[in-house]
């Protein structure tokens, strides 16, 4: 049985090794190449993806109710067709309980072992998950890939690595041995068993479903819990291809495949509120709205709660060594995903004038129209912008982003990308605020919509950003400068607002990527999230010590070293 | 100013060996002898101790009020006279506020040598604590010594070994390099800066107040919190002894020494709940009633929580090798500290009849009438009993015992220590209930009040105990059996509800014993408490990663190992 385990050891532990040393590693390739997937690797998942649709999706959970399915390609405009299994709280969590014992009670290895074989199978079928993500989340075929395929494997395999780090960092027996002067030691046989906490329920996002679920859903796997995964309505099929896998290695291995079930509920009629509060649900892994967010903090007690919400990432624009360099870089990060990341910037604070760029200095307008100019630039060519910007998941963005447009000077407007046929799109936003706006800039405008802010000059700019972080959270921050003890104010005052800094990108490297075994995703350390991807106080309490102890046989003399 | 951590890193290393390997180990003796913490210690500790008296406590905290105190010896009856700072909880929190950003700043192993400094402190001055320990909670000098001094301060380093290790296991730096195919390679360098909570509370209990304490609080403080330390006003002094050497080697070592403050209330104006809702406050330790948990679990929002409260620790006999071995193993732990242990036995769930008992079989009130007469034989001579028994902390318990009596036959009475002067005691009460009076048992009964449950087989009897173990929630459980099988059916349940189980105890060690680097005390896996001293997830959160990221020099041929 724990064949598995041996088989991927040796990724187990180049996973462990990257986590120690936090270097570059990742052992699934993430170019969607024949090269490396297969030559008919491509080919075969847009067949597989055209057969899912309009079909019901096979899954062999129980359920008593009509299927269900509202999935529409942002890409087309048109539904996917794919029905699944209605998700009935009690008829979940029921099967959840019976199938929970055997898994609780199984070695670590055997679960680690299961839960690398998902890992390899998922990886295997990386194509057939990018037009799940691309046709769900609206993300380009390439960033669907990706961020759908092998980067979340790598969020998931670091999750499983660290876990099985504190799953074995202690003994599992040991003998206790305590002198008594000239008497006998006391001597005592101890066990100490890992108990899980029960059933975790993940709660999926509707961007990056995969990426952001894989870390809750693999760490409470692998120690011990039962798992129920509810992805959101818009982006089930991504999920419902992963919980499949998982259901399918756990059969082969001889578990219940009800350790891993899928919760398909509908945008009408949602299931996860009632979900979360159910006694049986010991963990909860959320990433989505702070309003969400909040509602679970508010309601949920005695329950590990992992979420990971949003803040108001802030830029701050001190100097710049190359002004084209730091604004293709900025463009770059505004646009990507049409600014649909938890990571994407949105608060730009530049100083009012005396900017200094290259050899010169340019105020805050000069600022403004090379950054206008980057995005332009980078959108220039429809094929790369439709690329860079994939669609706009939910119709919701669009009425949020004519709402913006109404808050100050448009610097740059938003447009539907030309030539983007039925696609969902929209180009960046951006706005002119003045400081004092915060009422406006303080809060998430999620979508393609970000906001210069003049600010009087640098340090304010540094100020407000860094209060901003700590007060409404941000999963990252950005500094360009060119005065190097301006970086350390920067640097000193972004930590204590617990927002992770990136100074000075330029070229291929930019502040929205995250990266497995050596970026800390989110830290816990403002209003953005509580939890980080993937720490060990991410993994540390999803399951607990329960000691067993007896008393040992006495020691004879030979045992104790003496002469016999 | 690395030197304390020089110092004291070879007991560190040991420390974190001995959590590694859970085998028996403590650098801080045992044993109150003069050979050991010299010969006039235990005299010049009663005299400070005298002189403390009718004083008031020397701690150059800021406070406008009266100062406070309210302590009686349980031994004496007399007002221990001593008056503390009144703590005012906005004064707290803006002493903590001004103090905590140099501690946080501070090098890990800066902060790691202060906490191991304090500790050499406070175990060089373990005869005062015991005085004080003594005369707070009531407990016999040997166990004030022992459970307030040495074993807390195993404990205190236990946290501070840990989270040792939690901060230094992933480097403080590191180059990330992403290949980029035949272009040059993305270099970055990182770094991550551990950013602590901000300001942690620590809520003292009762009856061991440092040996409950000292995992919260130096969990807190190594990882670069301020501390307020609210200990319950019954038991001050022990606490304040400690707060008083924590300021002392801060203040020694050129910090302020609010880092770690005294909060004294009284139970007619108590400043807990205040304190903990505080929005400055970003982590509560807490021992003591699971009402206040309930509190604390239901009002407290968006901070780490960590609880040990209370539960109904069962055992379970289905037979026993030695009868009167057995009996005089459960008999100390029910007298000892008069059941004033949060590990001490509450329900014995013993069959009615065939209880195999050495040679033969004894049936329930064989077996009741052994307990009994166990109970008698240790407590026959009065200063051994006194040593074992201590005194009453609370007069409620003496009202408790009496509710007691009335819930069923009363196979032992409970009745004052003769001889023991002004000491407020009381033997154990035995009363004997049936399965079916969950509503009497199947709740804590604080103090020397122990049931003996009727149950008609010994199946029965591992039912309702580990039932009960779950649902009302157990710090330990016992069990004495004969038949191996049983023993192994015996452990999977008591696993399953999450209560650490000890096996056929006989001789000098209890099942109400725990021991530092070895035994996981509470597992957080039920109701009796959510935190466990000392496990990874007790420390992991208490600081966060935050990482700061900045292009790396490119690398030259020579450093890719290219010929130049």
């Amino acid at each position: 049985m724990a064949e598995l385990f041996a088989r991927h050891r040796a990724t187990l532990e180049a996973a462990l090794a990257a986590c120690r040393t936090r270097g570059f590693w990742s052992p699934y390739p993430e170019v969607p190449s024949g090269k490396v997937y297969g030559e008919t690797a491509k080919a075969e998942a847009e067949a597989a993806f055209a057969r899912l649709r309009g079909t019901l999706f096979p899954l062999d959970q129980e359920s008593r109710g009509e299927p269900v399915g509202e999935e529409v390609s942002p890409w087309t405009g048109e539904p996917l067709g794919i029905r699944y299994p209605r998700g009935e709280v009690e008829t979940l969590v029921a099967a959840a309980e019976r199938a929970r014992g055997a898994w609780a009670a199984a070695p670590v290895e055997i679960r680690v072992g299961i839960a690398l074989e998902i890992l390899t199978r998922l990886n295997r079928d990386s194509f057939l998950m990018a037009n799940a993500v691309q046709h769900t989340t609206g993300q380009s075929f390439v960033m669907a890939f990706q961020a759908g395929g092998p980067h979340a494997q790598d969020r998931g395999l670091e999750a499983v690595a660290l876990a099985f780090e504190e799953m074995t960092r202690f003994p599992a027996r040991a003998v206790w041995e305590k002198p008594q002067g000239k008497a006998p030691p006391i001597r005592l046989d101890k066990e100490w068993r890992r108990v899980p906490r029960g059933i975790g329920l993940v709660i999926g996002c509707s961007t990056f479903p995969t990426w952001n679920g894989y870390p809750g859903l693999f760490a409470s796997l692998v120690t011990g819990n039962a798992l129920i995964v509810k992805p959101h309505p818009a982006a089930v099929l991504p999920l419902a291809l992963t919980v499949e896998t998982a259901r399918a290695v756990l059969r082969e291995e001889g578990f219940d495949s009800d350790i891993v079930q899928l919760a398909v509920d509908t945008s009408a009629a949602p299931i996860t509120k009632e979900l979360a509060l159910h006694p049986a649900i010991g963990i909860v892994d959320f990433t989505g709205s702070p309003a969400f967010g909040a509602w679970l903090r508010e309601n949920l007690r005695g329950k590990l709660l992992f979420t990971e919400e949003a803040g108001t990432n802030p830029v701050v624009v001190q100097g710049c060594r190359d002004l084209s360099a730091v604004t293709a870089n900025l463009a770059f990060s505004l646009a990507l995903y049409s600014g649909q990341m938890c990571t994407a910037p949105q608060n730009i604070f530049v100083p009012e004038r005396g900017i200094p760029a290259g050899d010169g200095t340019i105020d805050f307008d000069a600022f403004a129209s090379a950054l206008v100019r980057a995005i332009d630039e980078l959108l220039a060519d429809p094929a790369r912008a439709s690329a860079v910007l994939g669609t706009i998941r939910d119709p919701a963005t669009l009425a949020r982003i004519e709402k913006a447009r109404g808050l100050g000077r448009i610097l740059r407007d938003s447009a539907p990308l030309a030539g983007a046929g039925p696609a969902r799109t929209a180009t960046p936003l951006l706005v002119e605020l003045g400081p004092e706006a915060e009422a406006a800039w303080c809060s998430e405008w999620f979508g393609p919509i970000a906001f210069l802010i003049r600010c009087r000059d640098a340090e304010e700019a540094l100020a407000k950003a860094a209060d901003s972080a700590a007060r409404r959270g941000a999963i990252t921050a950005a500094l360009w400068a060119t005065d190097e003890g301006f970086v350390e104010r920067a640097v000193e005052a972004f930590v204590r607002a617990g927002a992770p800094l990136s100074v000075n990108l330029e070229g291929g490297i930019y502040v929205n990527q995250a990266a497995a075994f050596s970026d800390f995703h989110v830290t816990g350390a403002n209003p953005a999230g509580n939890a980080t991807f993937v720490d060990p106080a991410f993994v540390a309490g999803r399951f607990r010590f329960c000691g067993v102890r007896r008393p040992a046989p006495a020691t004879t003399r030979s045992d104790r070293g003496e002469p016999s």
